[in-house]
């Protein structure tokens, strides 16, 4: 059995991650800003920190699951997870966030012979309590292989992106990007559906079962056709802060991605329209609200 | 055993169409503007007719799978099928055309007692021949009896979308548009991959096992990974003409569709770069120039 592991971040995602670390017999210590949400992990055997340092020891592995790269940035840095961590320890950072903050991080650590490894997840809450979440990995060759065992009971899949720690990164934010133009593709089709009279629901079982079989078509053409948007699987508003992350991504690489402009003023629209903490399928309203569908 | 059926337009998908009518059984009268791509026919049974009207007998079936609306309107109403056909005659019409030349072509049918069924397909020229089509019919209900038994050997699927002839042909240019949705969505994600250092393949392997089973997302991975644009499954002028029919139809009924834009524009700039008979899937060329990737 390994040491007590860290965790830091106990949201939607985080919780459940927690869950099923202690569910494989892990020691968990557990760090979270807000910390009511965290407190039902304590009566199942967790420990509470007080600070994000308390939750590592040195030379040992703590796990991050945050809402944005300056939460990442502060807890590792200023809040002293890095520095705890020290020498041989592993920090697995689960976050959504920018290739190059995990670059620069990764560099720190290194530069106190720590390990960063990046492994960002797909899949909403419910997958995360099933154990079927899909993780991207990148980072150091052995602390990969310190951190796969312990990211094995939370993941239907581990898939392994090499050394660069930015490409696991990349790998997620586009992953949500295609998510994205699924909904905004789903959204002009019913919308114009809509407008002839042919209801989304025909269109969204006939190319459900013919064209696109995947999944995550029939899941999100049933959130919009239902509104589904509350209570929010993975919030609008941290849909936008990913594609902000992308796009920036994109623009210092001059790359052109007309798809992703689109679904990012949908993004901004949407916020600027008060849906910030609705499900990011709302995404859709925009393509619904521009041909005058209530 | 029903009567010869006629069958006017033996392109890639018309001439698959008219091998497995032969194969269940049917007598075909097929008519081509160059008989020579039908001649190979010919020698399986089917009969030649010099004009198009000449396919038809009164009261009977003729199937058209022609490229455009003014090459259906056209063999139709000029051309003289639809005169011929005359009082209870069915056309089939499997072309991808408007929704407003279908709802047209219908009413004039029924002017004098003839039916016109709109059933475009789904499917590229190695389905045709696998008789592995999706197939969305829309029309007269009885009309559509009598045409689905001469549709089944064709297909996996038949698809009733109701008596609005219209309503097929939206279904149709909405599937394409959805289909040049995830091309245009891959280009962006691979070209950004490039562009890090990630290659393409491992991208289209990872989402393809995880996010996005969907065949199409493994079958246009592969032909844009390999630009393996010839021989063309489907030319990138034909993929133009239903965007182009798309945006009409949007604009008709007052619909935004930012992503249309964006894919029409996409086959228009391939268009000017002399990309007409390659595949549709050569519109990923785009994103990829965007980038200057090669």
């Amino acid at each position: 059995m390994p040491k007590a592991i860290g965790l830091i971040g106990t949201g939607n995602m985080g919780f459940a991650i927690a869950e099923n670390l202690i569910k494989a017999g892990y020691s968990l210590v557990v760090y979270n800003r807000t910390f009511e949400k965290a407190k039902p992990l304590l009566d199942r055997g967790a420990r509470e920190a007080k600070t994000p340092s308390e939750v590592a020891e040195a030379g040992g592995i703590a796990i991050t699951m945050v809402s944005d790269d300056s939460a990442l940035n502060e807890i590792t840095l200023s809040g002293g997870l890095m520095e705890k961590l020290g020498k041989d320890g592993i920090h697995i950072s689960m976050s959504t966030v920018s290739p190059f903050t995990s670059r620069e991080l990764a560099c720190k650590h290194r530069g106190i012979g720590a390990y960063y490894v990046s492994a960002p997840v797909f899949g909403r809450p419910e997958h995360a309590r099933e154990s079927k979440l899909w993780i991207c990995i990148a980072g150091d060759a052995s602390a990969k292989e310190r951190a796969k065992p312990i990211l094995k009971p939370l993941s239907q899949g581990i898939y392994d992106f090499g050394e660069d720690v930015g490409y696991a990164n990349l790998v997620k934010l586009l992953g949500n990007f295609m998510i994205c133009a699924v909904k905004e593709q789903l959204a002009e089709v019913f919308a114009i559906g809509m407008k002839f009279g042919i209801s989304p629901g025909i269109l969204a079982d006939f190319y459900t079962s013919t064209l696109f079989p995947a999944p995550i078509y029939k899941r999100y053409s049933d959130l919009i056709i239902d509104r589904a948007f509350e209570p929010a699987g993975f919030r609008l508003a941290l849909g936008l802060k990913d594609m902000n992350l992308l796009t920036e991504t994109a623009q210092s690489a001059s790359v052109r991605m007309p798809f992703l402009n689109v679904i990012h003023e949908r993004l901004q629209t949407a916020i600027e329209k008060g849906r910030a903490d609705l499900d990011w399928s709302a995404l859709a309203l925009g393509a619904f609200e521009d041909a005058e569908l209530s």
